[in-house]
């Protein structure tokens, strides 16, 4: 019989168990940072309607992106963020919920197209939001870049500093009505905007698409900053004023590392005031590790209530993997997690030896045993050397006797006799 | 225009934030004694190729049961267990592994069959092995047993006690051999043995399925007790010896709560040796709340190396929801996860404000503001309440000229002026 294949579908992502305690470690420092600053996690489920799903204003591509599949007469998919989910939730226990809401969802998300490089089809992904009704001041966005940068800054001994990037939506659009521009222009525009940085032909691109005359005013932000803009008319001295006062929220909050980068735009069409992003200081190369920013409306497919917010995701596969996969992370620290490997030497030392390890696990001291009794003493201490464990604690005829353990310490090799207290004592002295 | 429903899918949970916290409180518990027993975490894909899903020996339903789709040319699905993914990754990984590997999920399964109460379609369930190449002595089947009661009592507090029912296949083969049954009586006989406690018409039925003879042999197991085939043949007393044997090694490891009970026999043609299941004593009336036993050859579809291994899984989802959904779990502990919301009197206290709120969740006291600061003290305080913050902290002209927060107690309505660091004292004083 052909045996089957073992490798996951290609743009799945399979870590080894190093690999996914330094995940965890992210994943539960970043999440104690969400707790501190109140958050309420929601879990929502993997499988939306089709219907729900498939309704995302001016992205027609997303139907070809997600997974869809049907199930008696119900046409359903995965989910591929946690906006929709988010929307339809909140939408429906607007009695339950209090505003403003400070949430967070950390589930698996998936996107159907073709897995490239750093792309991946299945991945874990942070979605932070506060939502409140009809109105939430500026001060919200500021406070969700703030949680952000604190959450990067809970795992900067793994992934390295970040810095935040602020652009403001507001101002484009002031800007493209200030210009005159058609809706064709302006989404054109916008497009080209948001891939300056990725392209060299941008002011060519420009001229090509609004007209020279428009191109030189957009080009200005650029070069002259966007400030040489204040006093043109009241929309854009609005949006100017909007970035200059989120600025000083952000130095009240003690974000360092951030500026206004208006050339940041973030890609989803219901983002209307201010974008971020977030970039890797240390590893320049790596896309934005994170972003986000204010809409307006969130739920207006499922409720007549106006929801309003301000939301930010960070792809936390996206990143750690990436990083990973660059060996840019120092594993060794996550190499076990066990501290101590009981070897026992024989079944007749089986109940004394089973007494230790639970007096140790009870100890908070992460212990596993080597069960196979009839092994020899050589492939006993192997299996404690190959699994990183700190100590061997070896239980034979004597030990039983005496009601002691034979403590073994995995790096020095030095080995002493102890009681299971002074046993406990020693490994957590280390 | 038509508003899109809000409910889920029927057979997928949705839990409010409180219940999602005592959901996460449990979830964390039990992978705390996981971690303290030193099992390795893996997070494999939920969806895996539809030939690597639908090739279970003897479990011809399963093709209706998941839930399967096509992307380009590659069928494939959502995972229903933990056990099909577990032995590709395990087959793949031989060499990056240390065997005996101790491991655990933490994931969402999949069913796609029809929801009915009590079953999801998705739900969070925890699996937990030990996985040995070749061998692997019954020390490991009380392992698993011994650290699955430690994880039901981390949350006895929430689901009460839990007891464990031991069963063992070898008995039932080698009784089944005894009586010179065929392969479809063995079958059926293991159909209605293992829902003994469910029918009225048991022994009828064996009579009809078996003859006679052999009906009244197997009912002489439940009357007279396994124990009273003794002495039969080899295979049965080394059978009934193995149950012995596994009732002192549960003893040995200080698990309480143990019984054998032969009725038991999972689901699952893997299982060839010990099997058991977790049962509420708080809540009778819940179906089986864990359970699992001893396979060989886990892995013989991706493998020629025999992987043999004890595993055991916890429905989290299901025991908790269906807890929950019963009144039976007080969640008033769980309605807040904030001790302080910081009320801010007018933007121009914002930049204090934020201070203190930053030192506050520095310290490690789960903070929210209110940011909306124009709103009067009248809605703010009551936000502060309808969250249940313990503590509200006030922030006005006098708080930011004396350097102080008003901090008021929620509980009491006792409101104190304070320094940061001396209102840090009090709320951690609660």
């Amino acid at each position: 019989m052909d045996l089957k294949p073992t490798k996951p579908l290609s743009g799945f992502i399979e870590l080894l168990p190093a690999q996914q305690r330094c995940f965890d470690y992210c994943a539960r420092r970043m999440q104690n940072v969400l707790r501190d600053c109140g958050y309420s996690r929601l879990d929502l489920p993997a499988i939306e309607r089709a219907e729900v799903l498939t309704d995302k204003d001016n992205w027609d591509e997303i139907e070809t992106q997600i997974f869809l599949f049907q199930k008696g007469d119900t046409k359903m998919g995965l989910r591929y963020d946690g906006t929709v989910g988010l929307s339809r939730f909140v939408a429906g226990h607007l009695t339950d919920l209090n505003f403003p809401f400070y949430t967070y969802q950390f589930a698996r998300n998936y996107r159907g197209e073709r897995p490239q490089r750093g792309r991946y089809r299945e991945f874990w992904q942070l979605d932070i939001d506060i939502l409140g009704i009809q109105n939430l001041s500026l001060n919200y966005d500021a406070e969700i870049v703030s949680t952000l940068m604190k959450m990067y800054e809970s795992i900067s001994d793994i992934v390295g500093r970040v810095k935040a990037k602020i652009g403001n939506r507001r101002f484009w659009n002031a800007m493209f009505a200030y210009l005159n521009l058609t809706d064709d222009q302006a989404r054109d525009a916008f497009v080209l905007i948001d891939k300056r940085d990725k392209i060299t032909d941008f002011y060519e691109g420009l001229v090509e698409t609004v007209g020279e005359n428009a191109a030189k005013e957009i080009d200005a932000v650029f070069t002259n900053g966007y400030r040489s803009f204040v006093g043109k008319n009241a929309e854009l001295d609005a949006a100017i004023a909007e970035m200059d006062k989120f600025m000083k929220l952000l130095d009240a909050m003690g974000v360092k590392n951030a500026e206004i980068d208006v050339s940041i735009m973030r890609g989803h069409s219901y983002y209307t005031g201010i974008v971020f992003e977030f970039f890797s200081i240390d590893y320049p190369d790596l896309p934005a590790v994170g972003g986000g920013g204010r809409y307006e409306n969130l739920a207006s497919k499922f409720s007549k209530t106006k929801i309003v917010g301000v939301g930010a995701s960070i792809g936390v596969s996206r990143l750690l993997v990436a990083l990973m996969e660059a060996g840019k992370i120092d594993l060794s620290r996550f190499e076990t997690s066990v501290d101590v490997a009981v070897l026992v030497m024989g079944d007749d030392n089986l109940a004394y030896a089973m007494r230790a390890l639970n007096t140790l696990r009870a100890a908070g001291i992460p212990s596993v045993a080597y069960l196979d009794t009839d092994k020899k003493f050589k492939n006993q201490i192997e299996y404690a050397d190959k699994i990183g464990a700190k100590f061997a604690a070896i239980i034979g005829e004597t030990e039983v006797t005496e009601q002691k353990i034979a403590l073994k310490n995995m790096t020095t090799g030095v080995q002493e006799s102890l009681s299971i207290d002074d046993a406990i004592k020693t490994i957590k002295g280390m």
